[in-house]
């Protein structure tokens, strides 16, 4: 009776360290959306200082994974977890990379914007930029609901979002080549644009990548570098590809 | 006698398994190595089938990653490493998916060769790109030796050079920018010549993440987003900056 209460305890505080790991990797999410947040405004509002501000953050969102990823290396060091909950402590080692490079990307944007802020300001060109923002923020927003419901099927339909982002960000760099051949006066202002997209469009590559591991943390199966239309067919899905 | 030759054989399995994952994350790069120097031949060479043929290959490194990431999977669920040999498991999990990016920039700078190719090609604006390429290179490979050698010290070197890559992919794209306001029907050319220099650009910084997992690997230390000077004063080594 004595061993199995005190196994249990151990399983508990198991299971509670699991958790709060779980949950500080949803808050460090929050956080890098939030900064994403303040850097969108900032280019779309033009606020340089804003801009700046924001930029000044990221070490919050590193300090962050550094604290997560030894947290992570201390329960496989001396819990020595299995099946399930040692995918789950792999996907969070690999997960909170991604969050801090799209932190990293964030501040990019947000340098750029304030940047951008400086510059004579154009007219319509940041439209686009904002609905790739938006499309961007989502898939993120996604990723990690899809992380904290260890939800697959919500996983994967942000992998397929990833391919419509790609389309926005090549339209968007094909519109900023015309416009600056139409006028080389606006080179360095659309070339800050086309790296604000670049930067948008890497941000959902690492929203995909997020997704990538919440199946491969539901199903254990690796389906990176595999086609969406073999996963779905193996997690016995519908294709809803066009 | 008999319990022990039993757990020396455990023991000697174990560490046939680490080095088996460590000799496979070189054989890993050292294709990523290949791939990129081929990727840089048809950049300089302007060789479109070149670039082309080598970005078809990219796939062979992301087998690589797969089954590489499986085995650190099985170690970790069959063996419990702790202190070490844990570190350099996580490590292991880390390194290859910088080198799955650094081939995936490759990549990408392939396709850019085969697009350049393609263009009439100017005078003298592939020199730089070309030093830059050789730079960056040069700092996979380190940063793969450090790892093989296990040398925080030549790793901390590949993670200073990295400095240098930034400013000479900053001088490469305001030259970029001067030569396309000169002449607008350079844009689509040096533009492209501008995204060669990023993807290089972001070699380099995954070519740096590895250095910083040797340094970790060897120390116990994390040192991303800490002051190379404080790194290097924790280590006892002199501070070399000028």
């Amino acid at each position: 009776m004595e061993a199995e209460s005190f196994s249990q305890h151990i399983s508990r505080r198991f299971n509670e360290e699991l958790e709060h790991v779980r949950s500080e990797v949803l808050r460090m999410g929050g956080l890098v959306e939030q900064h994403l947040d303040v850097a969108v405004q900032a280019l779309v509002s033009g606020d340089s200082e804003m801009g700046l501000r924001i930029a000044a953050e990221d070490y919050k969102v590193n300090r962050m994974e550094v604290a997560i990823d030894e947290e992570c290396t201390r329960i496989l060091a001396t819990r020595g977890p299995a099946a399930a909950d040692l995918r789950l402590v792999i996907s969070v080692i690999k997960a909170i990379t991604d969050l801090e490079r799209i932190g990293d990307e964030g501040r990019k944007l947000a340098m750029l914007a304030a940047h951008l802020a400086t510059e004579k300001q154009g007219h319509g060109e940041y439209h686009e930029l904002e609905a790739l923002a938006g499309h961007v923020q989502e898939m993120v927003r996604n990723s990690l609901d899809a992380f904290s419901r260890m939800d697959a099927e919500d996983a994967l339909a942000v992998v397929e979002e990833d391919k419509l982002v790609d389309e926005q960000y090549d339209m968007i760099t094909r519109q900023c080549i015309s416009l600056m051949m139409e006028d080389p006066r606006t080179i360095r202002r659309f070339l800050d644009v086309t790296w604000a997209a670049r930067a948008l469009e890497r941000i959902g590559d690492h929203a995909k990548n997020i997704a990538e591991y919440v199946v491969y943390l539901v199903h254990g199966k690796d389906i990176r570098h595999v086609g969406i239309e073999v996963v779905k067919q193996e997690m016995g899905l519908p294709d809803t590809n066009p």
